[in-house]
Order: structure tokens, then C-alpha cells, then sequence
């Protein structure tokens, strides 16, 4: 009997979902943390991101089904034998992700932040200007599709969606202008927001030199929910500090936790949240997980091709 | 040669579009509060919330066109002459209140306030779930343009948007359900999000009484953009302590500005802001302000009736 360990917080009443679409299978519903060295080495299927050195490449192992978006820790040789199909679970996030960051921008825009800071001094003072989303011109970089979802809000809002894509490609509904990649420096200057939702690859590593920045407007705001290593952290400070841009959100940093006496934390006009715009914040992602890994134990199940399987060369969805 | 004294923030284009609209008479531009007793009792026309108290009653005065929904200050007798007429500038607001209201929303629903205060003590601490607008039961109380307008925006987000207005009539496009402001007790319960945009009337003075508070889930958010009287200081705060609301944001008190001694400030799960939503913070609302004026202007040189008059009764556009 083929052994299926699943480690994402699963319901009643999905157990019972995935009970019934391996119903001649053993399925072990284990805590994230709390699988055993042997689970893992029997599983046939795991559901979960179990830590890549439990695996040891067992041959056992046809399909790991991630919960996550970002793959990186499975990819090195050694991890996964050659049979096992890596998948991930790319669109269950473009909700809560896309939430979150237009959250971040309109905070930004209406100066919430420093509101919020002036409350804790009990001062009635009003901060001036504030930015509006319609006419705001706003660089999507990054559309995929939580970046076609957030292009998309903020149009409803009124904005001008300029999108940022690294491939060639003819330019998506609700997208305004789209320039690739390594055409940005031409559209920076003319940004009010810059919504950066860049995967984690090679060439996005510490993508936003002191050079970016500059070409940047000085009210302009800088929002990051991609990953942290897009951007130096002193480089994101100096542009802070010098004013080159007026205020910037991120959700991720170059290193996380972010230590506790990084300057960061202090700055003024940069708001942190602490890497929640994905995870289990809200009910729907569960619901996507577990129906992306539904459809894929029924193809498992069927012996069809696999959704969501990872690209070893890029890391993120083929 | 009749008089006209501008007091609203103008620029030099619309400057010149007064002047051409009303060639054959004096304009005066004075920066508000700048204007002398003289200027106000000489004016045919004034356009901006000049002090009450200097107009005293001036039987040369026209058409007073306030740059405020608010008429409250110009509605006791003795205020303005029999002959005045009051218009205000209701509807030029409606754009920088609604993107306020739903920066606010936003700002409650991914406890972007909590993560704030996390950040000024460098904790990278995740406060667990947020709520997603997609199916939350949004209360819209106030069905004015503002309430709309706000309505429709929590709607393209995913919310279920109850409705409550003070007149019966057929239910709004982009509202899912409408009751009458007398039956809200009835579907407070079910609520997600409270947002009230009530004027301010002698009905709505202490709306949100203790009662209504209890009648809302625990996990409600509470939003005010309407006028700070609709909830007294008091009843909101025991309302926050117990936890009968998870939450609320409000840019009006029931004092303004909130005195620095109001333990409002200093409650966690409230987000204070200093009557900001509205003013002159985004540049689209001087621009609808000026149109208004110059509308009245028009008319007022043509003899037609007045758009934006105030009513009375209410102290609201008719």
C-alpha cells in the first residue's frame, strides 16, 4: 500500500477530500515539523514543505507537492531523486499577496503610517498632501499574476499601469504600456508607485541598484512583495535616507528575520510587515492548496502530466 | 461695480477662469482668513467659508458658496440675510474621502497598524490572520455619493455590501442589499466592516450607541469618515476595551481637534487620524470646488437657480 504524508494544515473536512481521492492509499496527516525521518522516507506523496534534508533523494518518493510558491531548497542535487516530480503551489498566494501590497500602497499614499506614529504622541496634526491612485502612475514589475491582480486594483482605482516584463510578449488586458525588463530605466523617472513583485532568480538578485533609485521621482513610492535580495538593504536605506524616494513598504527584506538592530527598523518613511502577505493569513489560500494538490494526487492517481511543476532552471512554475 | 471675494486656495488658472466668467465685476482674492471686515460686508459674492461671524447678516451678500459639505456655522438666524443664498461644495470631497475610507479598511483588515507598532520595537513578529475584503459583509451606513462611492470600490474587491440609507427607495447599483436606517439593528450582526459616513443631523448624533456596539461581531471593524458625534468618545472606547469590535479607524472625534488627554489615542485597536479623509489633500477636490463655484457664478450672472443649495432643515444640499 503507497503511504501519502501531508503536512499543511489541512481541515476535516479536506482529510476527507483526499481520503477518498486516494482511497487505496495510506494517508498520514501529520503536523508541519512533527513528520518522522521514516514518514518521509516511505512516503510515495508528500503534501507540504517537509525540510529538503529529511528527503535524503528517497527513491520512494514520486511526487512533492509544495505549499509554497518559491522551491529553492529542493532544487540542489542530492534533495530530490531524479524520479520525483517538485511542484509548487504558484496562484494559491496571488490573493492575500495582492491584498496586502495594495493595502501597503494606499497606507503609503494617505501617509497612514506617520498618522499612526503621530497617534502614539496623542498629536492632531495634519501631514499635507496626500497621493491619489487616479492619475498616479504606477510600474508594475513583475507580471506574473499576482502582478497582472495588483495592476488590475489599481486601475479600478484609477491609475496608469505602466507593466515590467521580462519577456517579450503582447501586453496583457488591464495593463496600460508594457516595457521589458531591462527597458526600465526608461520608464522610472515617470513612476508614482513601484510595485515590485519579481520572483527570486539570478537576475533579479539586488535588482534595484542606487542607480534605480535615483532615476526614481522624489515622491515616488517604492513597494516590495517579490523577495527580499531584490534590493540591498543599505541601498534601500541610502535611498530613504537621502530622500531620493519619499517612502517605501516592503514585506520582505534581504535577510529574515530582519536582525533587531538593523537601521531599517527605524527608519521613518519605511514601513515593514514581517513577511505575512502570503502564508495561511486568510482561509482562501488553504482552499488552493488543497485543490491544487487535489488535481494533482487525482493526476498522480491517473498517471497524467503534473500542474504547477517546478522549472529546475528558474526555480518557479514551468 | 459689484464685488466677488474668493478665499479658497485658487491658482493662477482659476484666477483667470473667475475673472473671465465675471468680467464686469471686482474680484478679490484673499488668502482664507486674510479678509477684512470691509471685503466681506462689500461682497455680492463670496466664495469660501469666511468666519460666520463677519458676515453679519449683510444684505449685499447674495450667494455664499462655502468650500465645506458642512453648513452648520451659517444656518443660525442672524448669520446670513433673508436674501442669501447658501450653497455648499457636497460632492467635491467625495473622491479623497472614499480613498481614505478604503486606505483605512485596508489598513484594519491586514493589522497594518499592529505591524507598526511591531516595527518601532524591531519585532518581526507575524500577528496571524487578516481579513480579506473578498466575501466580508461590508455595512455601508450613509448611502450618499461618498457611501456609494465607497461601496463600489469594497465590491470590485469581493465584499458583500449591505446598504443603509434613511429614505426608502429602489436598492443602488453595486449595493447587494438595502435596509432602512431604522432596521440596522437587525443586520449589525452580520457585518464584517462597519463603515458610517452619516452627516451630521440631529437623527445621527450618538448613532452608535453602546447597544449597537454589542449587536456587532467580535471580529468587526468599525470605520468613521462621517462626523465624529455619530459615537461618543466613550461608548467607542468601552466598545474597543471589551472587545466588542475588534477594531475601528476614525478621522473624526467627537471633540476636533481630539483633546491630548483622550485616552482614544492610547487605545491599541484604534486608529486615529486628524480629520484628513477630506481638506484639500489631493488637488482633484480644489479643482471640484472651483467648477462648483464657477457654476454658481454663472448662474448667479445669468439669474438661474443655484446648484448645491443648502437646505435648512438638514444643513445639507437639497
Amino acid at each position: 500500500m503507497k503511504k501519502i504524508l501531508v503536512t499543511i494544515p489541512v481541515k476535516e473536512c479536506h482529510m476527507e477530500r483526499i481520503n477518498e481521492l486516494v482511497s487505496g492509499c495510506a494517508v498520514n496527516f501529520v503536523p508541519a515539523g512533527q513528520a518522522t525521518e521514516e514518514q518521509v522516507a516511505e512516503a510515495s506523496v508528500i503534501i507540504g514543505n517537509v525540510p529538503a534534508k529529511m528527503i535524503k533523494a528517497s527513491e520512494n518518493l514520486e511526487l512533492l507537492q509544495l505549499e509554497s510558491a518559491g522551491a529553492d531548497a529542493y532544487l540542489p542535487a542530492g534533495v530530490l531523486a531524479e524520479k520525483t516530480v517538485l511542484c509548487n503551489a504558484t496562484g494559491a498566494y496571488n490573493r492575500t499577496v495582492t491584498e496586502h501590497a495594495v493595502a501597503l500602497t494606499l497606507m503609503l499614499m494617505k501617509k497612514l503610517y506617520l498618522y499612526r506614529d503621530l497617534q502614539r504622541e496623542g498629536k492632531w496634526t495634519d501631514l499635507g498632501a496626500a497621493m491619489s491612485p487616479v492619475g498616479a502612475t504606477v510600474l508594475v514589475v513583475g507580471l506574473g499574476e499576482i502582478g497582472l491582480q495588483y495592476a488590475q486594483r489599481m486601475k479600478e482605482m484609477g491609475a496608469y499601469v505602466i507593466g515590467v516584463k521580462r519577456r517579450e510578449g503582447s501586453c496583457p488586458e488591464g495593463i496600460d504600456e508594457l516595457v521589458r525588463t531591462e527597458e526600465i530605466d526608461r520608464v522610472l523617472p515617470r513612476a508614482d508607485v513601484v510595485f515590485s513583485i519579481l520572483p527570486n532568480t539570478k537576475q533579479t538578485v539586488h535588482f534595484y541598484t542606487g542607480e534605480r533609485f535615483r532615476l526614481m521621482k522624489d515622491s515616488a513610492l517604492f513597494i516590495n512583495c517579490g523577495r527580499g535580495n531584490a534590493v540591498e538593504s543599505s541601498v534601500l536605506l541610502k535611498a530613504l535616507q537621502d530622500g531620493q524616494i519619499a517612502a517605501a513598504a516592503v514585506d520582505v527584506t534581504e535577510t529574515e528575520p530582519l536582525p533587531a538592530d538593523s537601521p531599517l527598523w527605524r527608519q521613518p518613511n519605511l514601513v515593514i510587515t514581517p513577511h505575512v502577505a502570503g502564508g495561511y493569513h486568510i482561509p482562501h489560500t488553504l482552499e488552493c492548496i488543497v485543490d491544487i494538490a487535489c488535481e494533482n494526487l487525482r493526476r498522480w492517481r491517473e498517471g497524467e502530466e503534473f500542474c504547477n511543476v517546478v522549472d529546475p532552471e528558474t526555480g518557479y512554475r514551468k
